[in-house]
């Protein structure tokens, strides 16, 4: 369809590589021929907004981390679009039900997100979030999924959510299980993110 | 990467073939070796619920008219995801700026677009929306290109928008020279919508 | 006062014709000598817009379905008020308290009207809504009653409404029993809106 | 249909006993055999509240002063319904439009009532206010019609406003030519309340 | 650094002289040398605003009382600053924590309350709001502040609060026991008042 | 009153000592004898949750740049309130005003600021924010009086501010002739965030 491939380059601003190593193997499906390369990379040191304006191959930027550390700076310092997980998530979700529901890796990161949430006048539709009360490492481990199925039914059943968000960016593996044991669409943010930077890469095309 | 590919099914609601058409071309740079199909589709008569209901291929589908009729009840006539090209336009404006603006076909719909606007509790990041007053066949053609320019660049210097939604599924070919002639972020709502239908159907595999 | 009366066309858009009669018991209070006629009636087949623009007679509309549907379709088929009785009976509610309860027919209408009360913009003063699970016809049966009661009960204790509103056409005969067992206004959404559509007819003459 | 017919007593708490006589012809064609008496009163001397409490004839009351004044200390005083004008003449502009405009008798009102606009969480829906900065007197008399004209065609066609409501008491004369000049629903306050105030009376007999 | 001190009037409108004494006791710790003098008085009868008006001294003015009765009134009054305690609370608290709790005397203020805060444009971030049930006096107790530790902690641990407003002029000397046995910032909201009265004195010099 | 005075650390964190000493100088009002010093001090390198955590000597921290950037990492470093004086200056505006207009140094921050109100849930409060398009340092000087005084008058003339508030630490000087010329409360920030400082630490003694 075109002469050069596109190219996105996902950032984990979090220098956890176990992180980017998961985002990458869970970004495989969105890997097509003729399609945007998608690179995943961790953040060494240094400002997230170095990292950007120095990289001159992407067309998109991805900043993976469920808080969307330094998004905006990055606009600032680039004309390329530039996606954050957390945001892409909360838009995909209500593309997906009425009100969503965030499983969080921690009671401290709520808040957080609430105001994160209400600087995008998005709250209104937050049907509540909830934490596991795990490490990002453990996040990550099979045996996190029987907590997060517990903490997305309290989602369901008790606060209403019609679609879940999975806050973390190291999560990815349990989506699909997530979503057979709960029966309502459950979003990866890392996934939601990538494929409005694809949108965007083959729409400029 | 998956053993089968995805389906997608774009309906065209509005029974006019050449906007089919036109987005069927519009979304040449979404089909990957290896991607979901796209299929598109003009709803000849009947109920829009029942054509979903009645295809048994596709994973996804999209609602092609932005005002997104009969979206709920489609997605009550069955489990597979269903995307309306509005809420997937001002979903992605969403990630590109902090208010959009709206070129809208006439100024009858306006009034519509907001209540919908409402609905989502999405309003508040409007920066305004403003007519075009043509025809969806004259949106389509190439002299209403400077008519759009026109109304964007009020949008942008008077109304204060930093992204820019095509309110019709028609205009699909003014995004590129839109976007370059204004500096500010285009969306073209089916776009938009067979993006976020991609990641959903990749995610699922 | 005035040389002629005037008229007022009730629809029941949901073929239900013994909703119609009770709904038609329920406005006889509405009727008074000099007053506007109040004729009942149920869209048999047929786009309810059709209805309302082959009725010549009507000085005003009231849909009487509590989801409004097709209302503002109606409302761009003719330039006589076109009332729903969803909106009027919140609208109404807004008179009788601070925040309001609904008692839902079922609970996979509950979404719906949140989406409806967003579209409005007052959701801000729901208290909640619960619903009774029964079915329509049953909704209007005596034994209901007691259901009402409950359920309002938890709007009232748990909720904080201080003003109830009956989700159905079909609730009417209800209202006063309802009222006197918790205690706060109960509004019967046709009453509410035949009273603001006498109230347009009557200030027109 | 009842036995005795209801009584609504509507109160001008600002003593100007020419608003009254105004009102009282404006609620001429409320009146209805065997329906609900309307007596019209002028508050002299001494708290609204107390009015209010001392009447043992009235099934509803009416405060009719478009800042509803004192509305919500008479509902702490008494168990029967008391209608503002204010805030039914908003509600049922809702019920007839999709944002509303208001012709304020002064500028200083202005700030005022977008304060209660937003105690009763309904700004969202306001297209604008506009002052005629004539006397209370002043807006009762003909030659004020053709300000009113004037201001209500600037909330139309520069504040987008589809309804309009006129910010007084006194000026129910003009509703009709003004809604004949402008070609969209003119609210006189009194009259949308006091058709609140017979909806609640005839359901509750 | 300035020639003349400034002078604050707080002013009790609920004619109790032991809330007087106490507000007068907790403000102590506000009074500086050079500073502004800070003067209580009780409003022993006739209107609050007559008493602003009255009073030539005071640079600025509190209403010590947390309805904030009359203050919109009063400031029609005069060009000085008037301060209500209740708004003032508030908006000290919103700079303390996320959402805040409020320790009411009695349920019934609570609805009033609610009222309020939508009309300062603040109740997205109230946490809730419960009551202790007391009379005024009691409030003042210290047998009192058992019971204000179990409401302010069912504030913070059942309702989200991460900052508390003791909801009465007359709790002051509760406020540091409170924050002890709580953990949270606890808002006396005279001293909310004063402080910001302070501040506007201060910055006129 | 007290045995011990408490301390308030002032942090410009924008490495200008010029703004440094011209808060110092608008602060000489807020120190009082008995009352709490008031240290201003710039940030010269590294992050500013370091300097407030190294700080043992605060009762209260001020974070003096009009974006509060870093204002909710530094509460997550300390258990001492930090106060940021863009949100102070918000709600002490509205404790003046009923719509608030900010005078901005330029046009770039004019959207970071709007995605702080709504953060805060405090724009439907803002009537407006216009620029001055000059520098940090310009808009200490003289000369930029006039300036300031046109940009006001458009947000209170046009945008419906009846408190405006400067946007910029540097600002301070222009307090005093600012609302005089404008005849409405000019609010500088680090005074407002002062303020609020000192009534917290004065309560905790």
């Amino acid at each position: 369809v075109a002469e050069r491939s596109g190219d996105i380059l996902v950032i984990n601003p979090n220098s956890n590589t176990a992180v980017t190593a998961g985002m990458d193997q869970a970004l495989a499906a969105f890997r097509f021929a003729g399609g945007p390369a998608i690179r995943c990379a961790t953040l060494a040191e240094g400002p997230l907004r170095r990292m950007v304006e120095a990289d001159n191959a992407a067309d998109a930027f991805v900043i993976a981390c469920y808080s969307d550390p330094g998004l905006h700076l990055c606009r600032e310092g680039t004309r390329r679009p530039v996606f954050g997980i957390a945001e892409c998530a909360v838009l995909t979700a209500l593309a997906r039900g009425d009100r969503f529901g965030v499983i969080a890796i921690a009671q401290k990161s709520i808040r957080r997100h609430a105001r994160y949430l209400r600087q995008m006048s998005l709250i209104e539709r937050l049907a509540g979030e909830r934490p596991l009360d795990v490490s990002v490492a453990e996040s990550a481990s099979e045996g996190t999924l029987k907590r997060m199925v517990e903490t997305g039914r309290a989602l369901v059943d008790e606060d209403g959510a019609d679609v879940l968000i999975m806050g973390c960016a190291g999560m990815a593996r349990h989506r699909r299980p997530l979503e057979d044991a709960l029966g309502v669409p459950v979003i990866d943010p890392t996934q939601a993110a990538v494929a409005m930077a694809i949108g965007t890469v083959q729409a400029a095309l």
